[in-house]
């Protein structure tokens, strides 16, 4: 994952403006700036629309709410086409990334009255395969970030420091211990399997509840692969079978090492996940685009 | 406190540059306003200089340091008499802010090679005087914040989503609690007083070590009251016999409610918290601008 190389687009959005990305500034007063006080979404354009955009913008409208701004979103349906269009994106897989903060105001923690958010968009190339093959390296550090990861906010330093301490030790995720169990990655979901069984952490204030982990419990339940949204000890990382990640970027990717457990060696992945990876495949041959989850 | 008006400043700093509030705007793609990944101060500049300024500009470059970002803070220093100078502050009370992100770069969690940073900084026109009088109504909430609070980051969503709680209802500050005992405020530390003992949450990963927290405690000290680092139990609120909060702005202010429990009533104020109050004043009198603590 870390070694993808990464790109400015060439137009972003900006409020109501698409304009050349190298003239898109935000005023230094922006509570986004000052604050870290936003909420942000990723989502993959492929062939048939964008990958579960309804989820994915029904749950931006909710974490909007969690943070108390109001900010009907339903505008952004409308701009995504003409993002892509202004980007040269009608016809390519891209990645679109969202962030709504809480507008420009003099700098004071509470929040203004009648706040003016701030809508930034932009829309990338992005190379997906429909199925993840690589083989992530993961380490595994403890989950000292807030107690409300289930907001999707750009406050995101606590997750830079633990990404940046895996890419400093050539890994491609930091996965978070908390309690002694194994919450999520630095901007992932995780899933361990054993005999059979699928587990995740249970979707409650310590992990973001990733679409795509939405997703991978679905597509479990319609292959009779049964799944216990029960968090995994950081002690037993070597009595599951198979790990793997999940997320809107990463799709789900089998886990090859974790901590200091290794899983699979090689290009080697567990039957389990091979089988999810294939029913997502199979998943985005279909128009997913106005699906809930 | 949160009724105090705030302004926007005529003049800001960013990067080299002294330009008109209005005009001062910040790429799009900068990581202070992606994900957060940013150190800010906030200090005051009196009659003798700007208050404890050496002290407030090397906890910056430590926190700079602790986020692994490098940057020389040396032209910093400079820079504070031209801002005051381009915004008729001279010979006034002002409010001096500095920010410094990690600068532009495409959006991933993990650094950027090479960081160009961000700096920030404005001053306003702050009217403080020598003993803040005002006595301060907090909430008690439960401190859900990550547990590097030492960091001064930009990452603020956790402490704006508290002090907001605070200020819908009717309350000066929020007060965290982790694990049963009192922290800190959501922008200030916190003291309690018990039979003339001074009480406060050690300087550890859940607390910001505040520069004013350091100067009562060296306070304290000169004025022989014992002061214990030792957080307070938040079940114990009514047993103690003061309470009151630290910080650059609210200076020591005491505490008349804190949840529950009334400490004072009306204009009223501990004899503790009076000493110290004015063992305070006294040392704004003298110039602590180069003073280390």
């Amino acid at each position: 994952m870390s070694t993808k190389k990464i790109h400015y687009p060439k137009n972003i959005l900006l409020n109501d403006h698409i304009i050349p990305y190298e003239s898109a500034y935000i005023p230094v007063f922006d509570r986004g700036f000052l604050f870290g006080d936003g909420i942000y979404e990723v989502m993959v354009r492929e062939k048939h629309g964008v990958f579960f955009q309804s989820a994915h913008l029904d749950r931006l409208q909710e974490n909007l709410h969690k943070i108390g701004l109001q900010y009907n979103i339903s505008k952004i349906e409308k701009q995504i086409p003409e993002l892509l269009l202004r980007n040269d994106l009608q016809s390519e897989t891209a990645l679109i990334y969202i962030q709504v903060t809480r507008g420009v105001a003099p700098r004071k923690h509470a929040y203004p009255d009648n706040p003016s958010p701030t809508l930034f968009m932009y829309a990338v190339p992005y190379t997906i395969t429909p199925v993840n093959t690589s083989n992530i390296t993961a380490v595994v550090v403890p989950d000292y970030r807030w107690q409300r990861c289930d907001i999707k906010t750009t406050s995101l330093m606590g997750n830079t420091m633990a990404n940046e301490a895996a890419h400093l030790r050539n890994a491609d995720e930091a996965v978070f211990v908390r309690d002694g169990r194994i919450t999520e990655g630095s901007h992932c979901n995780i899933f361990f399997v054993r005999d059979g069984m699928v587990y995740t952490h249970p979707a409650d204030t310590h992990i973001l509840n990733g679409i795509t982990r939405k997703i991978v419990i679905a597509l479990c339940r319609q292959h009779r692969i049964p799944v216990k949204e029960t968090a995994w000890e950081a002690i037993a990382l070597e009595q599951a079978d198979e790990a793997f990640l999940s997320g809107t970027t990463v799709q789900i990717a089998s886990i090859a090492r974790l901590g200091e457990h290794t899983y699979y060696e090689g290009d080697n992945c567990g039957p389990v996940t091979r089988t999810l990876q294939q029913a997502f495949a199979d998943l985005k041959k279909t128009d997913t685009t106005q699906q809930k989850l």
